[in-house]
């Protein structure tokens, strides 16, 4: 065995945000519940946000209420403000994930803010954060390119996560939100951040939107990072291109971890279970592959193959 | 620009001869016709086999025929025997590809022989192309793993390729033919063929199959291989695993090259386009992501945005 991967699952959250239908309360319970027996390390639950602006997370305190807590997985919740922290708080929350984009434009798309006003804000969550037992994630969107502004100076980045840093976070995201990295730029970034912080505790969040998902992990394990975000499934898109997929697919970056060798602390055969029901739960297919094509490991017979070959 | 890598295009043979329909010899001609003006280093055009056992490529001769040759681009076929040969000749192959698995169950299934009796029908092979301008390319079908028995031993691999150089081929395919490849595995065997045969011409050929085909490439490339087969649109499959990806697509390989700085020699934009024709051609959606997304420079407006999230 290699060395420990953290595995933190986005899907409930960015996922079910992505989605047309709103999934109900009990449903999203039920699926986070099943995956806090896979072993994941992380999970993040909902988003205490504007139920105007974002619908789909309208029952955040309802279900970070309800789900059942395994000890050892953190539950995390996204979080644009200090009103927002004061919820995730109330909703007992481990953890909590604050986030703005490295690009002016994507801030102010994304939360209507400067990028200089999110911080303003930051500093009014960690106020409130202050003397509790909730820890704080810092996540850098479009850290890789921004879809309205094109590449992003990696100065910049690089200049937020010191924000973040200065600011007490205790990991810092760096996200690919639209799926524009490429594995060389992602070693290229990663090896900056670790040469100007190198105690930092950092996760890397690919999205799959231009099939590269699964090759920027391995570029960033190169570069020793060790936490990565996936979505179950592959649940999530690109508002931008319809039918392409969105965050890279939990169960298949665990499946390439496991079968490189890596300990993730997941037991794959639950996770690819939970990933089962999510088609009837999303109404529609899901893009993860392993769901479908079983694991490296699963035989066939040359029956099987008559059968399949029709010959 | 980083090195050379070379694009080898598969699809109207590997992905066609996937697709239950036949796809008209006029309609294959125009799209190879079209492939071969975007700068691919090779096209594999069609397979010289039994019509009985592969109608797909009944019109293997016809095809040949009537395609266009451009400079520089390497038309092969792919032949299973002496009499392929002889038929891949008289329809002015630059190349032939001959093709075994290195599982005695696979290459059983695949050509109904054992390992050793596709060496006997290889030798004729190159005594057909002996004084010919023809070359041989030696094709390792299952080298990563064999769906009906596991994992393949490293060694039978190279023992493989010490037969085929023995023979004279000029290059050599090491294929991951149902997905079961993962980047760690890749480096090992690539360090150990290099080692063991220092000036191979080595292509790599991989399944999308579990979502690690471009991680599979990035794994290639980091121990020095140049040539990579694709398939345009991703089209081809797993015949155990409906709804799973086939072979990597070769617009997203090619996408992923380009933003990392390599030069391919192939015009993205002419592939992307020809790719937009798939879906008509084969009567389904095909896998490929750039086709759908746009390449990462594609850049929206905060119009698109408000539209695509529809605030």
């Amino acid at each position: 065995m290699k060395d420990r991967i953290y595995i933190q699952e986005v899907g409930v959250r960015d996922g079910f945000q992505s989605e047309p239908v709103f999934i109900p309360t009990e449903t999203k319970v039920a699926l986070i519940d099943k995956l806090s027996e896979t072993g994941l390390a992380k999970i993040e639950v909902t988003a205490f946000v504007s139920p105007k602006a974002v619908p789909a997370m309208r029952d955040a305190a309802d279900v970070m209420m309800r789900i059942k807590r395994v000890p050892h997985v953190i539950y995390t919740a996204l979080v644009p403000n200090a009103r927002g922290a004061e919820a995730a708080i109330a909703g007992k929350a481990d953890e909590i994930n604050i986030f703005m984009s490295a690009s002016e434009s994507h801030n102010l798309a994304n939360v209507n803010k400067s990028t200089d006003a999110s911080f303003v804000a930051f500093k009014e969550v960690m106020a409130v954060v202050e003397g509790t037992s909730v820890s704080v994630n810092g996540t850098v969107s479009t850290s890789f390119g921004c879809p309205f502004e094109g590449d992003v100076d990696p100065e910049r980045v690089i200049g937020f996560i010191s924000r973040y840093l200065d600011l007490g976070v205790a990991g810092v995201t760096l996200a690919d939100t639209t799926g524009m990295a490429n594995p060389a730029q992602v070693r290229a970034l990663v090896d900056k951040v670790y040469r100007q912080f190198p105690s930092i505790d950092l996760t890397l969040h690919f999205h799959n939107t231009r099939g590269m998902g699964l090759a920027n992990v391995i570029a960033g394990l190169d570069r020793g990072c060790r936490r990565y975000d996936g979505s179950l499934g592959g649940l999530g898109g690109c508002p931008f291109a319809p039918g392409a997929t969105g965050n890279i697919c939990t169960e298949d970056l665990v499946h390439m971890l496991w079968s490189m060798s890596y300990d993730t602390g997941v037991d794959l055969d639950s996770l690819i279970a939970a990933s089962r029901e999510l088609p009837d739960i999303v109404g529609h297919d899901v893009p993860g592959q392993v769901r479908k094509a079983g694991k490296y490991t699963a035989l066939h017979s040359f029956a099987d193959a008559k059968r399949a070959t029709g010959k």
